[in-house]
């Protein structure tokens, strides 16, 4: 057992705690990881929040990171101490009938325990004062110390730095993703894509790496505007400055609609937007966003009768252990930068700011640096 | 001018009356057609009903249809008097933005006159008493002479017979070119199908011939289970006999789910249980049916992200000029047979006792044959 600085977030809707936890050692198949960064993700905030059904307290959040092995459990072969790693929260077991499918790359081999905050064999490793606290998203890395299934780890090149690769253990992978795994956005393709956050500008990257002709970036934070178009947008949108629904203006601006959409907020009703601004005959619409519980997604049935697509992507479609490591080494090679992303960086103690920066509106993205001083 | 034997449709909930018209000559780029046999459909009754917000009146409904070319109008080319054709609701110009696409059947040449039931000179051809009659779906077959647009004529084997390959201009084509051309099932798949009308049981002929492993058909008439068995169904399920959902039902038979499921009826509820009937992470629903005006699908979003894709099919995705006439081979050749559907023919007099058969689900095809005498 292990004494590990961490964030605990005790309940929905209040702020996160600082505090000294104990880590249990790994158990068989696991890995006791040090993390070295995380980011701060909507998503940690969506379950803060308390509209996550998924949500299990007291947890400590954290699904973004980056780190390095420091202990194995029994029977671990892949990964080794001293290998840096980005935890994944869709594992891949390569097992499975998902895995094995070919088709996606929701591994759900640990999907149960996952979902509940626990560890595969129904336990947790963090306790405080004896009293357990619950994982997430099988990642947990708002914890200086922190123990994944070594299904959940990406082994990636040590040469990449943790503070910024920490990245692709989320947003920026699954705006890529959508964009080139599961929509396959082809050269010239007109593509929208809706909210400028962490996901929708890695979305603007992975259409102008695709080579989309015209890309549409739409948020009504215009402050978002000007990195979009340096990531590639050629046109910003602020819908609250149209009197018509958002759809029938880019409808309009596009002869007929775009090639693909992406949805990358998790509101319902952009959702429909999304969809119905897409081109008759053809168009495709990727949701990306989470929707709050029990929130449901509308259109008439002729938007798809005739020929638009409706779908949806987790993790951009990534297999994290086969296919991230690729995507850091095509990061070393410069063929996307993610400084960009990176609007602050603090020490875990300050974690509640990079909260309160993110529901501004003033942060892409906030690094948490384990080493940083506060 | 001619005079024509045509079942008019006076208005939304009324009988069909039957009258001499009189059809005007084809224009330029028109062909007069001399009507052999026409399907009565479903999506015939749906607009006699009042519910299509398309509904044009008086009209003369049909959109079944096999004929001979009778006369053809100043610069046609493509077919002339003698030539054996199928009416199609869905063009194929060859031209437009849609066709030259490669990605939709979907021409959009004349989508704007035909949706208001006129030529697309903006005039109709059919007359009572010097009064218009609209045009309905471009086709108009019940009537013993209509005019199409040359770019709404699939030219076919004049030694197929016009009172049974007349459904491939609608039903049979839609629900095959469903499971082949949108959904492309593969061998070994397993599919739900539900609704088992004349789409519905294409479908499952669709899916015989890709080889589908398990073909699950799903409707409340169990009286269609039988000849459903015989075109190649594996298992027929009543929602009635369970008292849960029969996505849940569907789901447990299948192991997570079905990898593609087609929804043959208009009902927007229905739509809902086959997309969510479908296997995460990759399976797939079609929406086939036609809803009510104003009707809206809807599901968490969740059933998206979680990997399942929404889509729908028009004419089976299938571009009627180029590619009708190789399903009519494919016929021809014996690989489907269309008399199955045939429950009924009659004369065109007797066309209100085919929607009482639809309606009472007594038939499946009932096929007008012009020469018939009641």
């Amino acid at each position: 057992m292990i004494k590990s600085k961490a964030a605990v977030a005790w309940g929905p809707g209040q702020p996160l705690s600082i505090e000294e936890v104990d880590v249990m050692p790994p158990k068989a198949g696991e890995v006791l990881v040090r993390v070295i960064a995380s980011g701060v993700c909507h998503t940690d905030a969506f379950t803060l929040s308390g509209d996550d059904p998924e949500g299990n307290w007291p947890a400590i959040l954290g699904h973004e990171g980056g780190g390095i092995v420091e202990q194995v459990g029994e029977g671990v072969t892949s990964v080794q101490v001293g290998d840096h790693v980005i935890p994944l929260y869709t594992p891949e077991c390569g097992e499975c009938k998902f895995c094995t499918s070919g088709k996606t790359n929701l591994c759900q081999k640990i999907r149960e325990t996952q979902g509940k905050g626990l560890m595969p064999d129904g336990t947790t490793r963090f306790y405080k004062d004896g009293e357990p606290i619950y994982h997430y998203m099988g990642c947990s890395t708002f914890s200086e110390y922190t123990v994944l299934p070594e299904i959940s780890l990406a082994k990636v090149n040590k040469s990449a730095p943790l503070e910024e690769v920490c990245l692709l253990g989320c947003g920026v992978t699954t705006g890529m993703g959508a964009v080139l795994n599961t929509a396959k956005v082809q050269k010239g393709d007109t593509v929208a894509i809706f909210g400028l956050g962490g996901i929708g500008l890695s979305a603007i990257i992975g259409a102008a790496m695709a080579g989309a002709g015209r890309i549409l970036a739409i948020d009504i934070n215009e402050k978002k505007f000007e990195l979009a178009k340096q990531l590639g947008a050629t046109d910003c949108i602020n819908p609250k400055n149209y009197d018509k629904p958002i759809q029938e203006v880019i409808v309009e601006l596009t002869d007929g609609g775009v090639d693909y959409s992406f949805e990358c907020i998790g509101n319902v009703d952009v959702m429909r937007s999304a969809l119905e601004c897409c081109h008759k005959g053809w168009g495709e619409s990727v949701i990306i966003g989470v929707a709050g519980a029990g929130q449901e997604i509308s259109t008439r049935p002729f938007q798809l009768v005739t020929g638009r697509v409706w779908r949806g992507t987790a993790f951009g479609g990534v297999k994290g252990r086969s296919e991230l490591p690729g995507i850091v080494e095509d990061y070393l090679a410069g063929k996307f930068k993610l400084s960009d992303f990176i609007t602050h960086t603090m020490p875990l103690d300050d974690i509640n700011e990079a909260f309160d920066l993110m529901h501004e509106g003033e942060s892409i993205r906030s690094v948490i640096h384990f080493q940083q001083e506060a």
